[in-house]
């Protein structure tokens, strides 16, 4: 048997979680909440369900939600998506992902991949036939413990045979945000060169410190050839529903809706009607950095007692910590042995690397998921101050 | 903007629906029920979902669903995929249809399709690069008003590059099935040619007349070079759940599940939980052909009270009926014609052909959708007994 993507294995986030689930370990690894989401939004899908609507919904989304994901991207960005042509509601931010490299990369085509990267990104270029042409964030150092985006070197990379540049801010894994000034630059980067900027969005609305979410969508320059992606399951702790949705101008969402009405063709009815009621409160959203930062310094405050060194994080349920003081190993190794031996899973950033095992590949980081209730976060402190 | 499938519009089932819509015309067009499914399923949908069910499952599904599906198919055919690694649970059999065919199909590979087919094949296989061999069916004659399976043209079509032969038995549009004698055939056929067969059976439990389901699930034979695919949603009611399963050797399952991780990842937690409470009653699976043969029975009767002439279904919730008496137009104009005059909304057959607007995709045939209930499928009858 042949297989098209013989380097592809198990995604690195099941196997972290089977591996805590063996061992029993606190799992701060693969990001979801391991608390419920509110009840009122439950009862808004027993409810649709009650109301009928467990058939297939239209193909690119209820009007309920796509109208209300209009409305939030109008209120937040000030840019005006049509809901009938320009929005659709995918499975997932995966879905919208794949289905936007399915339906614009053909064989030859360069896609832009700024590393460390979410690991569904290679195998979706090479399924489409396309070249991933990976730029590296500047890792931290000693002096400044960030990563930093390189945009001179994103710049060097685009070229004649370039389709896609795929961005994701908030940054998975890093925490990374774009500011206004980065939109400046990729502007000036982008002007003129006619490639398609595809924007992962999922954590947009969980950024911290005051700062500002900056989507492509509020630029009108780089909206006018951007698909912008978000994840209602990382906005509503509802990661399971699988749920999702992308914004692009009409003739590019044609494109998309082609592929994703054959990938899916489209989905769960009773979840769509039930998020499209519970949008018309923005509180939930509104709250939710505010909810998140608090984990995020419980987190930062907890590791500091610990011989991990806790990195900065702007945005995403998401921060990394360096273990230098505590192993030499590898990162997958170091992630393993943190599980086995000492019940706390996290997630190697080597794995958001082409090839994990290389050394420009492993920066001792480990990746912590603070989506966890108060609880969960001091129990793994507690475990990981002991090491 | 340059697209990679300029052939394909909207699916037609979208467009019917939404002609339906505009028109207030009655339905009996796109494949969905038009009642609820059981409140009890959607109790356990309730419960799963108070029960902490929210956040990502495993990604090829949740245990307790996997054994159910395997507890099933070995007591129905005698065939035991090992839960774990042989059974995946996909976002409805679309996505498992679009996740086989993006795993195994490569650039110069041919896949043989039979016609008519459903929609989403040639631009499955589009997208992965292959090349359709479309193998017709023989079109219902005055002396045998069915179609008819030509297995030699099936023979005649394998060659060296044939890398899938796609069948759907019981067959959507025509309510086709396979007997015992076309399961010997078929192994003939494709004994040593080393292909793989994708089988769509969404429709395994709808089967009238006495007639069991001929699962290539139950010939170890082709099993062990077969992916089997089903659909909980034509099953239980619940098509806008957007959930259905496949099962296949080890191997394949393997490759199945590279693409299925990065195409959407998993799928919706509590409706797995809850598919797999409910699944443990076999009644509903057990009843559904006697179920929809009198709704088949009734929507026939009712047709031979008009000018239509109904064709004999013998699975699916489907039948076509001839309306040659009652116009010339093409088939596409006619079901435009039909909803927009006469206010029932029919699916052209010619739509299941690689050109609708062919003569040889067009043999007068409307396609009716009987899963409806008994008042609306009166209601249709008594509009199309008035033309
Ligand atoms: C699809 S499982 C991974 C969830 C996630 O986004 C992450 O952990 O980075
Ligand atoms: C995915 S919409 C089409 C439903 C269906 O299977 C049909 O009508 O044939």
């Amino acid at each position: 048997l042949e297989s098209k993507l013989p380097e592809v294995g198990t995604t690195i986030f099941t196997v972290m979680s089977q591996l805590a689930n063996e061992h029993k370990a606190i799992n701060l690894g693969q990001g979801f909440p391991d608390f419920n989401p509110d009840p009122k939004l439950l009862a808004f899908v027993a409810q649709a369900m009650a109301d009928g609507h467990n058939q297939y919904p239209p193909m690119p989304g209820v009007a309920p939600l796509l109208n209300a994901v209009a409305a939030k991207v109008q209120a937040l960005y000030d840019m005006a998506y049509a809901p009938q042509t320009e929005i659709t509601i995918t499975s997932g931010a995966t879905e919208a992902l794949m289905a936007t490299i399915m339906a614009f990369v053909k064989p030859g085509d360069e896609v832009i991949v700024i590393a460390p990267f979410y690991d569904l990104y290679l195998p979706a270029i090479k399924l489409a036939g396309g070249t991933p042409v990976i730029v590296p964030m500047r890792p931290p150092t000693i002096n400044d413990p960030s990563y930093r985006m390189d945009w001179q070197r994103v710049r060097d990379a685009i070229g004649r045979k370039t389709r896609l540049l795929m961005l994701n801010f908030p940054h998975n894994p890093t925490g990374l945000v774009l500011n206004d000034d980065d939109l400046d630059t990729l502007e000036t980067i982008v002007h003129g060169t006619g490639i398609m900027l595809l924007s992962d969005e999922a954590y947009e609305h969980i950024i911290f410190d005051g700062k500002k979410h900056q989507s492509l969508a509020r630029r009108k320059s780089l909206a006018a050839h951007s698909i912008v992606i978000s994840s209602f399951g990382k906005t509503y702790h509802t990661t399971g529903w699988k749920i999702g949705y992308c914004c692009a101008p009409k003739a590019i969402t044609a494109e998309i809706r082609k592929v994703h009405q054959f990938m899916v063709f489209t989905v769960s009815s009773p979840m769509q009607h039930a998020l499209a009621h519970y949008m018309q409160d923005p509180e939930p959203y509104l709250s939710l950095s505010a909810f998140y930062q608090k984990k995020r310094d419980r987190l930062h405050a907890g590791l500091l007692t610990t011989r991990f060194r806790p990195l900065p994080s702007q945005g995403t349920f998401f921060l990394l910590a360096d273990y230098r003081r505590i192993s030499d190993l590898p990162e997958a190794e170091f992630a393993r042995w943190l599980t086995v031996e000492h019940g706390v899973t996290v997630i190697p950033v080597s794995a958001f690397y082409r090839d994990p095992n290389h050394p420009d590949s492993n920066h001792q980081l480990a990746r912590f998921c603070f989506a966890k209730q108060d609880d969960t976060l001091d129990a793994a402190v507690a475990k990981l101050a002991a090491i």
